[in-house]
């Protein structure tokens, strides 16, 4: 049987989720997606991530793929249209596209990007998408602490618990904040790969430094000691995204014109 | 017994609301904060606010007042914080003032500012403060319309029934739409008052020509008719905020400060 999978750009609004990954009696969004694509094509299909988001966690360009078989019959331009008019309105199908060879959304991704927003001004607009900062904040500092992370280093201090871990090792290639207005700041976050929980382990470690109740030097000297104890603070869900999927242009080609 | 008045400053996402007005068996904003400034204060105060938002509608500026006594003890400088704590994350005080005479926050009003914005892709992120817009859509045409509606103009057509009203004659100082990416446009629209159901009513017929579902003239035919009736639809509510309420410098001058 010719090898097919369908290979889904997704977005969703984390906050009514308990994040991505399938479990008993929760709301998640995986399995709401297979859901409605059981649903839609009457097969039972089973959908893979790219980044297994924790509760909480949004995604603008999170990836999925299924192996699906010849029963398989929707055309790929219409797939998105018909999960979307299944699904809640906060997840969204922004693309859908069959390719005719195997791709696996998570081993073959080589990159992600997420991004963490903070406010200092609570504000209802935004309340589901940025976490609120109530204290004094230097700018400056978000950056200084932010470029210590970039590169290859080993995570376990900025890591929540996690058994299937097998190394802390990640390589940031992209590590900063940008001012979105006078009151709000998001962090642009690259690696090859993340850790359970990192992101928020490293924000925050980096909004204890700029808040001033850490020195750079604590902060580098426990990222040295790979002692998860010594991570100061985890920054709350709401205020991550992930933002992209990164894939090498031999498999990104196969579906990129519809990405 | 000396005058003193609470004003407040107020922002809230509508989405889960049955608009501001007190009613029965509704969750409104205007219940919401009462139920909390009473229950800070162990008093009973009122509040009465500028603009009577429908259910859904949401306000980035909405003002309020309450009569208050001398039993009212909390300084201004905390009102904020103290009712903030106790309101759910959907409503917050941005800030609060006691002044010492009467002021009305509705009836002192000399002008109000909405916006509604609209988005031609479905967002999660965006989804309870923009309405998407599903069709093409002719971006100048949106402004020509506007343009029609600017003056003193006789608004019946394009309100909801209300039997309270007693005159549809309205004076529309600003009206015009702005790209504010590719794919989203917001209205700016600012009258010294409204009619209820008055910017939806008169969005929905600017999306009707936008859309080309209507010309310029019926348009301008059916304001003219001054009949319900030929409202052609009425735009959703989640795109509708309210901006900002104004008041004359001596008025504002009492409170400006802390708004």
């Amino acid at each position: 049987m010719k090898m097919r999978t369908l290979v889904l750009l997704i977005e969703y609004d984390g906050t009514n989720f308990s994040g991505w990954q399938i479990q008993p009696n929760a709301r998640t969004v995986q399995e709401t997606i297979e859901q409605s694509l059981n649903k839609l094509t009457e097969q039972k299909y089973n959908i893979i991530g790219a980044g297994r988001t924790d509760a909480g966690v949004h995604a603008r360009g999170q990836v999925a793929h299924a192996l699906i078989d010849n029963k398989f019959s929707i055309p790929d331009t219409k797939i998105a249209i018909a999960l979307n008019s299944r699904l809640p309105k906060d997840i969204r199908i922004r693309a859908a596209r069959i390719i005719d060879r195997d791709f696996h959304a998570r081993f073959d991704a080589i990159a992600r990007e997420y991004s963490y927003t903070i406010s200092l001004r609570e504000s209802v607009f935004t309340r589901h998408f940025t976490t609120y900062f109530r204290y004094p904040l230097d700018f400056h500092k978000l950056n200084e602490t932010a470029e210590c992370f970039i590169g290859k280093h080993d995570f376990t201090t900025f890591s929540k618990l996690n058994d299937s871990t097998r190394s802390y090792v990640c390589d940031i290639e992209k590590c900063f904040w940008q001012e979105i207005d006078g009151l709000s700041y998001r962090l642009s976050i690259k690696a090859d790969r993340f850790v359970y929980g990192m992101v928020r382990c490293l924000t925050g470690a980096m909004l204890e430094y700029a808040g001033g109740r850490m020195t750079l030097n604590e902060i580098k000297v426990a990222l040295s000691k790979r002692d998860r104890s010594l991570c100061p603070a985890l920054a709350a869900p709401q205020g991550l995204i992930l933002e992209k999927v990164y894939y090498d242009e031999s498999k990104k080609s196969l579906f990129s014109q519809s990405f």
